[in-house]
């Protein structure tokens, strides 16, 4: 019964993506290289079976498995193969860069050699990536990495005074002034110090210590650490980490690699993605006859599905975790992105400490941010950091440690996480166009998520909750029976169908809800609200057609 | 008789530094925290063994272990301590960033508060950090940073024009023209047919596809992502990887964690550090007895030793590799900082191509390389990347997945190695400058590298090999017997004691050769070269003084 549950559970049966590997990551033909002749593709693509160089009295003899072609060139089975690999990376999925990007890529390539296709581009709204689609930089955030990285223009008269104090200020925290420098393990010291009083400010006055700030390399470093940490035991042992369901396939990956349990708790989508009480403590009762949870993960505001928690709802959780023993981990790394009347953006943490020193001087807590959301939108610099509360500190210590293996985060991206939690003040020659920056990306932004929630919510067999937050919808669609039927039988998941039919038709790429987790029978697709808004519009009215048209097709 | 050869091979029992968590990383006292009151501070250090709370039966009855204090307030058990936490990161250990290098910051802030110390400054020659002791940047791989950073400079006319055209290509090559946007996860394209333009130079026309190669967050993250995809197995049948003797820890440190088996193969001391065939089959026979040798890793030119191997014996590795099939690994980031006459850095690729098709089409190999060393020292940027020869096509579709899960590696990190794989050319405006600049940071590296060599061989009772490429010397100490037995009374590694005793007493920061592994009863530190040449001669002076010292107190 227990073996019946977890393949309930698992992260293979979530009606993820994939049925297997070939489905997954397409093979783009064998590399081209020197050497690697008819007869080097054969073997790479014979069926050899190298599960027996495992074999130790095989390995032992000193036979290594080899045979003499015709020209008296040696074919040796390679060591590494998919039946000799890591078993727990087989498992690890990835849907927000799996085939339908993959394919996105492809489609871009066809267009810029002339193929023709039922359309002029490819709108990738797959992916949280904001700069890519057109979202423009803080102006005095890349004004001080341009004085970071060539210190010679801090004599160039362009350049504003508040950004060159910062520069200075960081570059005289970096060994020899340099950006090229490695920064401590835990990250520069007085960024960490800017962060803690970030956090202090941001949450009303409630302490935070620089020492408990670890930066990170962008907000998914520092959730595999965390989670690394936590894994331990074997069989009806072994760690459990309770996930939403919709969730962001960071989490499952992770978990499939560290071979931890995954403990799927869903959100609510009839109350606009909300967090039930009730369905966490069915998680984990029911997790508890198969595997030992120890960690309870919240992305708030949400991803993929755009909610923001209550106050109420994050204090209910904070019980929880406390009731139930669990390590709380709070994926916030949306906290600027809140649009809905009425919602507002609470941390984790000074709820936590506003319920008093019962909860706040016991409960575990790690939270994350990054400067890849919000409205920076610099993904590229993988910056990022953690704040850990009330962890025991041989353990804290041991954190230390293993992210000293890696030696440090990247620098600039140190140093613009410096600058999202210090921006220009009042008074600085550059605060009013931050502002006027800051402001204008926000709004827009609270713009697109309306305009995206209304415009679906205007097709028959779509049905969009309020993007309250965060840069994404997550609709529901109706997808007809003989849909599911053709899907099925190719082998696919049928909102995977569904999204491979939109991009080719449309050149719209979006990805399928079953790469995030959702209810058995249910269809979702996630978009992000991204793309500027003319494009935007263009690409909602393409789905609304597409919707309409697949709905006739198959009905 | 297995078991004892085991823990004869396992990293634990290799001297290496630590002899317990405590002595590796100091805990830095209570972090200070609001609500952290005595209590919350006796909580932490109580020896409340919370081993019990991963038993299902005791979770199951939904007691959670707490107790209430005198006014109310729960104490309970922490969820993650260091009994419940993952075991394989306990038995990760990092010397480079060890408790000697801690105790050296603290030293430092001591200084700095004006405490008196029988020196004036820490000197850190602990890790190979370019930029932190002093050297330059090259000016157009910043210049480039600056414009790509901040693309209004690119209307700057104090730009010269070819940091300007390659900063512009770099834009193109980013979603949106911005650093911001991720990167493919294997890394922007035109960067990886940049790498494989420079491969192909460098290996003397050898074919290199940019397919096969990956842009990394450092080398180590390249590293660390091949060993993890190349274990797996339990008990005898456990992957085993063949590592160097002396190492660098960062081998020891990834195989911990990921649970592989550390194969040890010891480099000749005695001939410069040089790598015996026979050396390799004596530790992959033995090893065969307990696991499943499935990998070798070289480090070429070597890191902690220095030296740099001959054409002929990498010819040899890898004769011995296809015998043994093994997947290599080479470690190849110093490839431009080779210093002794005679020496020539050879890529294990170019060799392994020449060598014929029965090797070039079947022997599986990795290759590394960084903008941390050479002339760059950009350790800071955190770019790298490996190149992977004759992997079977469904283990480099997992490769390719596993890479995406982390979105892609740092892109200001990928723009400063596509700089450094495709530099300024003849005739271009920078490019007389840059030679300048380079030449010159590698003839003082190789100044320093002989007058290192040279000083150390002075001291009686300190035998230095010639530091023939690489940054770091690794001369080998004689410790009187005494202050062996001071050492081990105090739980510590011989040299341990020795380097802690000379940062105390000169501010000199060295890593112990235990961190790196040695033959039993021999005792190493590892030295940078990278001290400004005049501080460099003081370092040396002082080491020679003390060492001079440190015997005749203890003889």
């Amino acid at each position: 019964m227990a073996a019946s549950r977890m393949q309930l559970l698992s992260p293979r049966n979530l009606s993820f993506l994939g049925r297997g590997r070939t489905e997954l990551f397409a093979v783009s033909g064998a590399p081209k290289r020197a050497g690697d002749g008819p007869r080097g593709r054969a073997l790479n693509s014979s069926p050899v079976s190298s599960r027996t160089i495992s074999s130790v009295s095989e390995t032992r003899r000193g036979l290594p498995r080899e045979k003499m072609t015709e020209n008296g060139v040696s074919s040796r089975a390679k060591v590494l193969t998919i039946d000799t690999m890591n078993p727990t990376v087989k498992k690890v999925e990835y849907a927000v860069r799996g085939p339908i990007v993959q394919r996105a890529v492809e489609l871009e390539r066809e267009l810029s050699q002339g193929v023709k296709k039922p359309f002029a581009e490819v709108i990738k709204a797959n992916i949280g990536d904001a700069h890519a689609m057109g979202q423009q930089p803080i102006t005095f955030f890349r004004q001080v990495l341009a004085l970071c990285s060539y210190p010679e223009l801090l004599n160039d008269s362009t350049f504003p005074e508040d950004a060159k104090s910062r520069a200075r200020r960081i570059l005289q925290s970096c060994g020899g002034n340099s950006l090229g420098s490695y920064s401590a393990s835990q990250g520069i010291e007085s960024v960490r110090q800017d962060v803690a009083r970030y956090i202090e400010r941001r949450d009303g006055g409630v302490p935070c210590a620089p020492d408990n700030i670890y930066l990170t390399t962008g907000a998914s470093d520092g959730i595999v650490t965390m989670l690394k940490l936590l894994v331990c035991g074997e069989g009806a042992t072994r760690t459990g980490v309770m996930i939403s369901i919709p969730q962001y396939p960071l989490y499952s990956a992770a978990l499939a690699e560290l071979g931890a349990v995954q403990v799927n708790y869903y959100l609510n989508e009839e109350k606009c993605w909300s967090l039930d009480i009730s369905e966490l403590q069915r998680s984990v009762d029911e997790a508890r006859t198969h595997c030992n949870p120890r960690a309870l993960c919240i992305i708030n505001p949400g991803n993929p599905t755009g909610q923001v928690q209550s106050r109420q709802c994050i204090e209910d959780v904070i019980r929880f975790a406390a009731k139930e023993r669990l390590f709380l981990m709070a994926d916030e790394v949306y906290q600027d992105n809140v649009y809905a009347d009425g919602c507002q953006f609470h941390s984790f943490k000074k709820v936590l400490f506003e319920m008093g020193p019962e909860y706040s001087s016991t409960v575990e807590l790690a939270s994350f941010h990054s400067t890849s959301k919000c409205y920076m939108g610099e993904c590229g610099f993988r910056g990022g950091y953690m704040e850990i509360i009330n962890m025991d500190n041989e353990v804290k210590a041991q954190l230390t440690k293993l992210v000293s293996v890696r030696l440090c985060p990247p620098v600039p991206g140190q140093a613009l996480m410096d600058l999202v939690v210090n921006p220009p003040q009042p008074g600085e020659p550059s605060y009013d166009n931050f502002i006027k920056e800051r402001t204008a990306t926000l709004s827009v932004l609270a713009e697109k998520a309306k305009l995206t929630e209304q415009v679906l919510n205007t097709v028959e067999g779509i049905r969009c909750n309020p993007v309250q937050g965060a840069m994404y919808s997550f609709p529901r669609i109706s997808i007809p029976e003989k849909a599911v039927k053709e899907a099925t039988a190719n082998g696919q998941q049928p909102d995977m169908f569904y999204c491979m039919r939109l991009l080719e038709e449309t050149g719209i790429c979006l990805v399928p809800g079953s790469g995030f987790g959702q209810k058995d029978g249910t269809y979702h697709f996630r978009m992000t609200i991204l793309p500027p808004t003319d494009k935007l519009k263009i690409l909602l009215d393409k789905v609304k057609e597409f919707h309409h048209k697949f709905t006739q097709k198959y009905s």
